[in-house]
């Protein structure tokens, strides 16, 4: 029948859309449902927050203003003289539209390709029949399907008391598809969001405060690369970063906020033309009717899974933001692969001790593994190698000779446990380091590799060469 | 006594300045013999042809030409005007000229923070005294040493009856240091010195002519990557190059030079402002003294060694460019360490079947392993996976979005045989692909291991997908 599926993904975001093509790869009828809008919020627009509002559109808004930044700062030492730019802020932000367009379409194209069926609209699990789910979509239709995987993702956290606008008071959604610099620009929360965002408005000329609850700067990076990213953000790129701060008190006037905050024991209120709130995101199962099958949910209100992303429901499967795990698009699409394959009688494998983070500011960052303090928490002997761009040829080229990467080897078997950059592109350098991770590499063995002269990546060489005491260029 | 070495390598290149390190870290006494001199020729200046007029240097001119070709074509659509850029080619070649001396005295520190020896001049054999090996430096001193290592890398192949002056006909040196940007420039060579310098003064505004004598673009890559290429530099950079060409003749006119040439049966003679003569390297053995003491060469120059780097004589290694194997400085340093620890009784190893070359055009290109050419003429049955940068969110963020990854696989084991790239970062990509191959991985490995998102390196990934028909954006 029509409405009969072998399996229905709920969500179209990285885990859902790619767990759909997989399934569909492997010759189930396949069903995703999606209610995204595109920014007009006149048509669907599959994708999820990753693309519609999150990764893409914020790198193509860093690459704007990095652009803008670059000519008016990093040119004259090549001896290139241009006139002082202005930027388009309209135009910047129909340039990332454009990006964003082209991917959420590209989706619908693969959707055709691989024949999987695409439903718009907020699904709801309404029970069983016959030992399939049924799924009720916009309260209208129902359709039924052997296996369901939930891929539903998450929305931002909100900030108690404080209503999000997306005009003066802006979330992820706002803070990507502003009109114009704002003068003065307030941000709560200093994660991956809150950073990438005021590194975009900061290089545009605006005056950027980061109210950041906790009392340390980043404590989900190693404390090495945190303390180095936080001397390069405030003391060379102006960035006011204020932490151990407690919100008191938010007033929108529509055509500013005010924002009063105590820290260090004295409050204080400030005036800004915008505020973006980023104090983290939760999962994501508005509309779902959990409650109806009584699918598991945890305290924090994520789906409970185990280690293979089985829920306490038989063929019930859930992905991505919307469970345990990191809340990273790379994540949820590995996810989504292996639950396809699952379900095709496969035994593919998700390594959570595995999975990169990268943060797109200037410098980048990236890490995959355990950090020092982890390390030291557990009891692990390891040595720390390292080694930094400052005289890296390919770097002095590039103009971006800062930053380092640190390698943590086990001190014993010399096992890689983890590798923390934070420099030009460290977004890329980050994949060889997962893959030697993932082949339990030594640190001997990148030691032994040869990296191309002159790369950036010579730097994870040498910081695996310093990890035994033998760096060439240290 | 004071000129006894335990090791002498001769040529402070990146070969060689490598060896002597790591032969001081293993605890011999090293000395380093290099008549290399700064720009001004007033002083020392070690790293060899890399450093001071090779690798280095040429990355610096490439990103200065990038952000002036950026300033001017990449903008608008970003929204961001600026006002018609001018460059001082002066001050472009003194951020060059700082970069070369910053890494270049980089390496006179390295030395004396590892305690080797450093020797100014030319050293030739001088025959064997009590076992050891006796070198004479500039006619001047004599030392002796128990091993010697030859790393003395190679010069620019000259063109028959063509003088280089280096004013109006350049070689590798003067194409790095010229003063202003030249109308009509030729460049004879479409290797990469050659494409990365007509990259350099194309994107300044020189009309570029490239003329190869070869029926073939850029023979040593994959095919369908030199098609790629060939496709860009000409239709979409506009520069001129030419296939099967036979020099007839060149006539330096002083402020300018007249190339008569022969393609398609056709002799024309066309004036240039400059022409670059970058048609390859030889190896450098002047003034060694080979002869007095028996070293074998080959019938083109190379000293004859084995998979280890010995030559015909006892304690006489060498390496680098002056040996078989491709000449690339991360080879001659790979092959420098292996022979100091060789020295020092270790069994260290360089597989030079996992060598990537990188060159650093826009898109740039990579790759590493077996083209399939090579995979066709011997045989091997393989498949292809191929993924391209058109749809990757980051490509597309960077404004970036062309090129592909083809991955070769074995098609009965599935290893990974080559990986060829053409497109953004590239050179950076290339080291997943090389640690990735030195662990005998899979396309199904790759496809295994998360890749962060959103990375171009997603490209690599998708590749190793397709390579088994399950590509998920493609």
């Amino acid at each position: 029948m029509a409405n009969q599926f072998d399996v229905a993904v709920i969500g179209g975001g990285p885990g859902g859309y790619v767990a759909a093509i997989r399934a569909a790869q492997l010759g189930f009828k396949t069903v995703c449902i999606d209610a995204g809008k595109n920014k007009a919020g006149d048509a669907p627009a599959l994708g999820g927050t990753c693309l519609n509002v999150g990764c893409i559109p914020s790198k193509a808004l860093l690459q704007s203003s990095e652009h803008f930044h670059t000519i008016q700062h990093e040119l004259s030492e090549h001896g290139i003289s241009a006139g002082k730019p202005t930027i388009d802020v309209a135009k910047m932000i129909e340039r990332k539209d454009g990006i964003v367009n082209k991917l959420t379409s590209g989706i619908a194209f693969l959707f055709k390709k691989n024949k999987v069926e695409s439903i718009h609209g907020v699904a709801a699990f309404a029970g069983q029949d016959n030992g399939k789910w049924l799924l009720n979509i916009n309260g209208e239709q129902t359709i039924s399907a052997t296996h369901v995987i939930v891929a539903t993702g998450s929305i931002p956290r909100p900030l108690p008391n404080v209503e999000v606008d997306n005009k003066t008071v802006l979330d992820n959604v706002g803070a990507l598809n502003q009109t114009a610099i704002p003068k003065k620009l307030c941000l709560i929360g200093s994660g991956v969001i809150g950073l990438e965002m005021g590194s975009v408005w900061n290089r545009l000329g605006s005056e950027v405060t980061v109210l950041e609850a906790l009392p340390n700067f980043m404590p989900m990076a190693d404390s090495q690369l945190a303390t180095e990213a936080f001397k390069v953000f405030t003391k060379e790129q102006g960035l006011n970063i204020l932490l151990g701060v407690k919100i008191d008190a938010v007033k929108n006037n529509g055509k500013n906020v005010e924002v009063t905050f105590t820290t260090d024991g004295n409050s204080q209120t400030q005036t800004f033309d915008k505020l973006i709130v980023a104090i983290g995101r939760i999962p994501n199962t508005d509309g779902l009717n959990t409650e109806v099958i009584g699918l598991a949910k945890n305290e924090r209100g994520f789906i409970e899974v185990d280690d293979e992303c089985r829920t306490n429901l038989p063929n019930i499967w859930a992905i991505g933001d919307v469970v345990r795990g990191p809340m990273l698009a790379h994540k949820a699409s590995e996810e989504g692969v292996a639950v396809a394959e699952r379900i095709a009688g496969q035994k593919p494998h998700v390594n959570l001790d595995v999975i990169p983070s990268v943060v797109y500011t200037t410098p980048e960052m990236a890490w995959v593994g355990k950090t020092e303090e982890q390390l030291k928490s557990a009891g692990i002997e390891y040595r720390k190698g390292q080694s930094t761009f400052a005289a890296n040829g390919r770097a002095l080229g590039l103009g971006q000779a800062k930053g380092f990467v640190k390698m943590l080897v086990d001190d014993k078997t010399d096992r890689i446990l983890g590798v923390h950059m934070i420099g030009p592109m460290v977004s890329e350098l980050i994949s060889e380091a997962v893959v030697a991770m993932e082949f339990s590499a030594s640190g001997e063995d990148i030691a032994r590799i040869i990296h191309a002269h002159p790369t950036l990546s010579e730097v994870i060489h040498e910081a695996a060469l310093a990890s035994d005491k033998r760096a060439l260029h240290g």
